[in-house]
């Protein structure tokens, strides 16, 4: 195994928090029997945060939970750490505050408590004042969830930061990077992981054989020790698979009561699982339309299988025709999954969950919400979003992606008054919901970094945080994980806030224009190709011809934009009103058009196009004055990504304004060299 | 091992060919001392056929060559066929006869009596009268050869035709099949077969040490049995990839010691090999440029290290900057032989052969002729041809690619007065060479029938005819391959002489226009993506914009025109004189521009474009008659991949119609629908 980095829980660089230098133990005011493998954690990374950042290890006192309730240290002139159960809170919420000259966390369960601990250790990171904190927090989102796409031979899918460290030549690997990888992820408050990848069928088929549950409960109990449920990707049709079926009927009875026994054997085994995610019907996946039956029929009947055990199944509405002809103007994949899902709303149990992506489409650049979010409203709803930038550089490119994250939950719905933004629903504010939240498919790796490109880092971390804090916006964000990563350089911190603040609109702005999305390479998705996918079975078209360009998908066209509630359909549904960054996702628009900006369509294009390769030099230039604020290594690996992104982004700006150049024929008012 | 068909050496089905019946005995007028594994496979043959054909199996007489040169049946009455020496005919040559009531193979080598008795069986096979025949056939080429692509895992680089039968599991198989394809190329007059990829280190590394030159032994025997020397393709840096030398400097004494040795050790152990093919310096593979020094330094060191066994090495001219920018209208990969080989004429040693592809790209369904072609005149050289349809529907598509060799070959160069065609040139007329020839990249696999589609078979069969009598037409060799594979039924010949001969024809009007070439999908090279090598580092660009399309290869652009000789040249580079079919080749043509034909250039496209699916309907159509009169699984692969060319030929004609009217905004004089 390869060596790696602490990422934002490395405690080897020493912070300058003098009040931590006074913290002498770590008070456990919790009884023996209250205690678990989460409070043991919390106190193990507090003496070693403690060690690392301020030199010297707390010791344990012990209170057994028979104090009074007043702290201990007061009257001895001491400080510490006290950890304290408490009725009343909320679910994995905590109370961190000063009392008597001791920092207290409280919570009403040991998540809170394991969250309060990594709240404490990130304000001693970003050195701030201990001893006048005062917070209360909650997770908005019950359901805070990392997707792997991992697969049983060790590679990922859509992976750019090196091989599965869940996985090696077909068996499950547990060592210290898994409970690494645990801590990472519970820090920033990360509550469920998919292990596997949806798409293939090997691991999804086999995780729940005998031959793996014995390591699938070892690695579950790491993740529990840290307050994360192990969820696993799931084949719908493993009875058939497995060869012990015929068919995966939902409505059988046999193939049900199948399941019920496969899943009293599973939780038996493996007590700490959540639960499962099936992507069915799917891109050639098996499903319940193979027997005619619905995707409720389907769902309910995995649910009715794991609602003994406390389990959910997770159900993705990535559901499309991906063998379209490109000559048929009607068919729209945008409208794919509402119109499969929508007329089922209602119909799924309580563990249910669909997984919604943020754009009909699949992850691009930009792409408006999608619209079943404000659609369904009798239904469980988890939105998904992308940290492997699959679609956005790759991890080669630099795009940090909380920004995007932020307007997609801020998009109101309008599906009742109030309470109806994305971020309402997927809370499970708007409806009342508990079974709902947000996942990530994330591709973390073996690489040293994790992540590939080290500033991806952000991406992950700030996944968590806005899972857990949705209140926080996109540029504190970004500040606490440069601070909790690098330190507390002013330079640094500005340097790599505007790097990380401007990458998404930079990339936006030298690839595919106005929301109409794609032009990638085919396969890898790598790269400009303009009519990549232009001609194929996908059903991801642009329909450019030498008048202007856009997908019609008004009344007039495909009737996409009718979708959303008003007034978001009349917005997205008028030319005048809709959007320009989101206007040839909805119109074919000609190329001498006026946008909202006041430019035309074409010079929008030549103009964004030359534009965001400067904003990538300025980037990279600005990188280039932390040669010596970074470690080496570090800095060294993000030169070249940065080296490879300038090159690159010329290529996008080249090829795309070539493309529409020799297609329009109209020429660059300010007269650039297009090729 | 898979079974599979003997194709036209199949002597299952009885032919009509009453004469043949009489045929009652084989004279060998031959000493024991002269007999060889050849007349030896001869003689088999004959009598294989006649039990197969005619019902009985001649008997053996021996003559011992003591005879009076009189025949020894006259007096008999009875009929037998006479296998003879005799002095003074040319190397491989034949006179077929009929003496005295039998009929007489004779030639002055054991080859010739070979190709004389494949002749003779192809007579019986084609219901000829047998005792008339009075031909003697000399091959025009020295050099008849085929390059295989095989790897030594058993895949087949651009193989669509199964898996290799040379290599599994990185041994090489010598066996059955081994024989049956030696028997199919020699009848046809091959006599050379590289048995590796060009492409892969691993073969081209290994095949030349210990591990495996039992077996190449082995197998070049069984070749030599029928007349054909075995080949390999050689990684030029073998000594550094074996780990012998830190070196391949072909200026270096040391290499040129290592592999004056090793050609010593591998021609002792390998008596029958013929020599070996190398690609250097292109597309990523080594050669002596690593090393500063030229094609010639590189190829004339191995060819002194073979000379002493008689071996010859093929040197390929396929050299290209594979790191084009697109953005650089200057470089043009068309340019690259030219510029690489020309200034090297006259400095390669006797026995080398520079191996040039038929045109300046990459076996595009029409390019022009090579201008290496004519350019040299004091170097060997060698035409390449490829009958793996890697760019002409990957035999998935019926392509006939007979008729674009016979105009290869008479492309008139103007080198010199008279003998001055391709075909002058690689026959070795122009210049009193012997060293010339023919090769052609096959990819003939272990599926049941040799090559994917059991029309392609007819490329293969085809081009040994060629390269043995370039004075056959097509059309003849066409009706050749006909009757001796599935018998004489006038339906069935008229049909399937329909078919190859509407086939290259039909591709070329539905796939890329006037000469353009590419407009296929990276990387696989099947089906159509007009841009996908547009903005690519491949050097293969259309230039399209909404005015017209096309690369200036004129004196005004890249020069590559002038290459050739007058009146070549000023032909080519005049757009008015230059040729419809090639003219987007040769310059960037207005769409509005009329062609030699009449037709603007846009609307010769959309013409083309409907004519050519129309026509490959009509060939799908006229085909379905043969039901019954095919065998049926012949019957039914043909008809699957009929009915895949005639939905893929529509997807060419939409994409690339949809493509051109997109761009162009011109409509389509008749109306006809474009997407």
């Amino acid at each position: 195994m390869m060596g790696y980095e602490q990422l934002w829980l490395d405690y080897t660089r020493k912070a300058s928090c003098g009040e931590a230098e006074g913290i002498e133990y770590i008070c456990v005011r919790i009884s023996d029997t209250e205690q678990d493998a989460l409070i043991q954690n919390s106190v193990k990374e507090l003496q070693d945060a403690f060690e690392g950042l301020v030199g010297s290890r707390p010791t344990l006192r012990r209170d057994n939970g028979a104090g009074t309730g007043a702290a201990l240290s007061g009257s001895t002139g001491r400080h510490g750490i006290c950890l304290a159960l408490r009725e009343g809170m909320g679910a994995e919420s905590y109370h961190l505050f000063s009392e008597k000259g001791d920092i207290v966390i409280e919570a009403s369960d040991s998540r809170g408590i394991l969250y309060g601990t990594f709240d404490l250790i990130r304000q001693m990171k970003m050195e701030e004042p201990l001893f006048t904190l005062d917070r209360t927090k909650a997770p908005l989102m019950p359901m805070r969830m990392l997707n792997h796409w991992d697969n049983m031979d060790g590679s990922i899918e859509r992976g750019y930061s090196g091989e599965s460290f869940f996985f090696a030549d077909h068996q499950i690997l547990v060592n210290d990077r898994t409970r690494d990888y645990a801590r990472l992820a519970a820090s920033v408050g990360i509550n469920a992981v998919v292990i596997n990848n949806v798409n293939v069928k090997d691991a999804a088929t086999w995780l729940i054989t005998d031959r793996y549950l014995d390591k699938v409960k070892e690695l579950s109990e790491v993740f529990a020790g840290y307050g994360i449920r192990l969820y696993m990707s799931l084949n719908y049709a493993a009875p058939v698979e497995l060869g012990e079926l015929d068919s995966a009927d939902p409505l059988s009875d046999q193939v049900g009561a199948w399941w019920n026994q496969k899943m009293k054997t599973v939780f038996g085994r493996v007590p700490n699982l959540g639960g499962f995610l099936i992507k069915a019907d799917s891109e050639g996946r098996p499903g319940p339309f193979t027997y005619g039956r619905t995707h409720a029929d389907g769902a309910n009947m995995l649910a009715r299988a794991v609602a003994p055990y406390g389990g959910i199944i997770i159900w993705r509405c990535f559901v499309y025709n991906c063998m379209q002809d490109w000559r048929d103007y009607k068919t729209d994949r945008a409208r794919s999954g509402y119109d499969n899902f929508m007329g089922l709303d209602g119909s799924f149990l309580d563990n249910v969950i669909l997984q919604i992506k943020n754009g009909p489409m699949d992850f691009q650049v930009r792409e408006p919400v999608h619209p079943l979010f404000g659609g369904l409203t009798k239904t469980n709803q988890m939105l998904e979003v992308q940290i492997a930038q699959e679609y956005t550089g790759q991890q080669r490119h630099l795009c940090y992606l909380l920004p995007m994250f932020q307007e997609i939950l801020q998009f109101r719905t309008y599906v009742k008054e109030g309470d109806d933004t994305v971020r309402d629903i997927v809370s499970g504010r708007t409806f009342g919901q508990h079974n709902c939240g947000m996942a990530a498919v994330v591709n973390t790796g073996n690489d040293e970094n994790w992540t590939g490109h080290d500033m991806a880092a952000a991406n992950w971390y700030g996944f968590g945080r806005l899972c857990f804090e949705p209140e926080l916006s996109a540029e504190e964000i970004a500040r606490e994980w440069i601070r909790v990563t690098y330190g507390n350089d002013d330079q640094v911190e500005e340097i790599l806030m505007f790097l990380l603040m401007s990458s998404w609109p930079a990339y936006e702005s030298y690839t595919s224009p106005l929301g109409i999305g794609w032009m990638v390479t085919p396969n890898n998705h790598y790269g400009p190709s303009v009519d990549g996918y232009e001609y194929s079975r996908w059903g991801t078209y642009h329909r450019a011809d030498h008048e202007g360009i856009g997908v019609d998908r008004s009344h007039e066209g495909t009737g996409y934009a009718l979708l959303y509630r008003e007034p978001n359909a009349s917005v997205y549904d008028n030319k005048d009103k809709c959007p320009d960054e989101l206007l040839l996702f909805f119109h074919h628009i000609p190329y001498t058009w006026k946008l909202r900006s006041g430019k035309t369509v074409i010079q929008h294009i030549y103009d964004s196009h030359f534009e965001g390769v400067e904003i990538v030099d300025e980037m990279a230039e600005q990188f280039m004055k932390l040669q010596g604020k970074l470690p080496d290594r570090a800095y060294e690996r993000m030169a070249a990504r940065f080296r490879e992104q300038k090159e690159h982004a010329r290529e996008w700006r080249d090829q795309i304004n070539a493309y529409f150049y020799r297609k329009s024929g109209i020429l660059d008012e300010r007269e650039r060299k297009i090729y």
